[in-house]
């Protein structure tokens, strides 16, 4: 049996389109199955998340994780289904999700780092999107971190994203006043129609400062920033007193762009402003509290997810890329094989 | 009997001399001592402060208080001893401190605003230095938001001025190992010997960069920040993970100018770093615990505190200018009139 597989060719670099990933920064190539060790689950992949983080972990330098290897298959969380087992804790049928990679098939050595998903997750793509990390990161970022409170002014930047999408809904039914950005009328007028956000402008129609002039005329009481950049210049004076600053990523500087920098920093002291850095690794621990409470919250449709599902592992370098661009709507995941 | 007054005259802006403050931006007068009225406290004027955030207040816009108004006396915090007092909680010869103004007497309507020293806050010009807000925002800057542990890396910028010389010798009781920024040789000396820093550089001399690669090797866990603009910018590739960012002041935006802009603001993701922002006027309920406290650090010599005081209320605008620029060793203070 034959295992297509996406390997890492090139790092994406300023010389090259801009420093942005290209469908050459990756390699198709076909591999046998390898014969399975003592311990070792063969995994039938299923969906592969296309996710922001990837990008720097594309370059060359340590940030917080070591960079992808080159001549590697890509990494990347995926759901799927135990074809084959060689470890006690697994069967045959069970599924699972785990970091493995971009290909048909993945070998976990020793079944280490696979999880059983709970019955709870269904369909069973949510474990790599609402219910499992972006879930997470969106949870932990504005309930644990940012705090909003009854009658809070709450913004949102890339909020039609994975995390955006939730992290903006868990403000509201917080009691607060939540407005998005997002990059396309098409995407405006989703997170107001189907994520009910009190407000939402198009950053390419609307600079951020006119626009959140316009939309938070009493301030931003917290602030969930996915791109840094302008939009982070922007909110800065339009804090309130004791605002909170949740900084999730900064996507404006993915492409290693840098950008003209923050000039206005110094707000942060007139606004006595608490921002903070996160990443989802290092609350992992939570997962397990966090999954009931947001499956409830869907099955009551408080919550709404969206994915936007790409099939075919031949068309992932391109969905990562289009993703990276904001061409997708919602969680962008890749269907390699059937449910 | 006459009252020196100093008004302010002139706000600085960036159409003359870059917008940095010049002795034309203050007006000498002179007035009667005004009758009391019922309430009323005349002090006399002994030690006033000269505080970088009073650069901010001259501006025209609202930052997180009201701009100084023109043709006014320039406020002050001061601390002076009671000539006359038509209220019942002040009696004539009772040492205070309040906010007044850069004058030879000041009426506090009412008492208003005005404290009196407890018998531990000797010499009186600590009223306003080490025992007073410098002291109060370096303890909660510090200790509150930083929280130093043993083995720690702490930074500490501006750090013989009146803030930062606590904040780094807090931290080093704290057990943690100390290293300052300073603009002159005298200064990093003043550092080493005087205030014990383990490590300082002098940033005229040596790139921010440069010299936190030699003199923190293992990164940077607490970044008492006074400065901003290129400290900032050094320090957050520089941070370890979960560092703490208290941000007191950023000095080298005073004279909006502004700076380049952080540009590298994303690191505070990877670094999974809180920068808080703070203002010692929400942590004025702190003062009566601290008092004593910080009493015991000096009687023990644990703390050592230094001020610059020069001598004559005519000799306050330049004491004032010359603060802005860094010219002072420590607290800057201006006598008007002998204890």
């Amino acid at each position: 049996m034959a295992n297509r597989q996406v390997l890492f060719a090139r790092r994406p670099n300023a010389a090259v389109a801009g420093g942005a990933v290209t469908p050459d920064c990756f390699r198709f190539e076909q591999s046998a199955l390898p014969v399975l060790q003592p311990g070792d689950v063969l995994v039938r992949n299923i969906y592969l998340s296309c996710d922001p983080y990837m990008r720097g972990r594309m370059g060359e330098s340590r940030s917080y994780a070591e960079p992808f290897k080159l001549n590697e298959v890509m990494p990347a969380r995926v759901v799927g289904q135990v074809e084959q087992s060689r470890h006690r804790g697994f069967t045959s049928g069970d599924y699972v999700w785990g970091f493995l990679g971009w290909e048909d098939y993945s070998v976990a050595a020793n079944g280490q780092g696979l999880n059983k998903l709970a019955d709870t997750v269904r369909p069973i793509s949510h474990a790599i999107s609402v219910m499992g990390m972006p879930g997470l990161t969106a949870y932990v970022g504005m309930i644990d971190i940012g705090q909003p409170r009854p009658g809070d002014t709450v913004f949102v930047s890339a909020a039609a994203g994975a995390v955006g999408q939730i992290a903006g809904q868990l403000a509201r039914i917080a009691g607060a006043r939540v407005v998005g950005s997002v990059g396309s009328e098409h995407k405006r007028q989703h997170l107001i129609e189907q994520l009910r956000f009190d407000a939402a402008f198009n950053y390419r129609e609307q600079a951020y400062g006119d626009a959140l002039d316009e939309l938070c005329p009493d301030g931003i009481d917290v602030y969930f920033d996915n791109v840094g950049g302008a939009a982070l210049e922007a909110v800065m004076p339009r804090l309130n007193t004791a605002a909170r600053v949740p900084v999730c990523g900064m996507i404006s500087q993915a492409n290693g762009a840098g950008g003209a920098g923050i000039g206005n920093m110094a707000q942060i002291v007139a606004k006595r402003a608490v921002m903070t850095g996160f990443i989802v690794y290092d609350h992992m621990h939570k997962l397990a509290a966090f999954q009931p409470r947001m499956h409830g919250l869907l099955e009551t449709g408080a919550i709404r997810y969206f994915e936007d599902i790409v099939t075919g592992l031949e068309n992932t370098p391109n969905a990562f890329i289009d993703m990276l661009a904001g061409k997708n709507l919602g969680k962008r995941l890749v269907r390699i094989s059937a449910e």
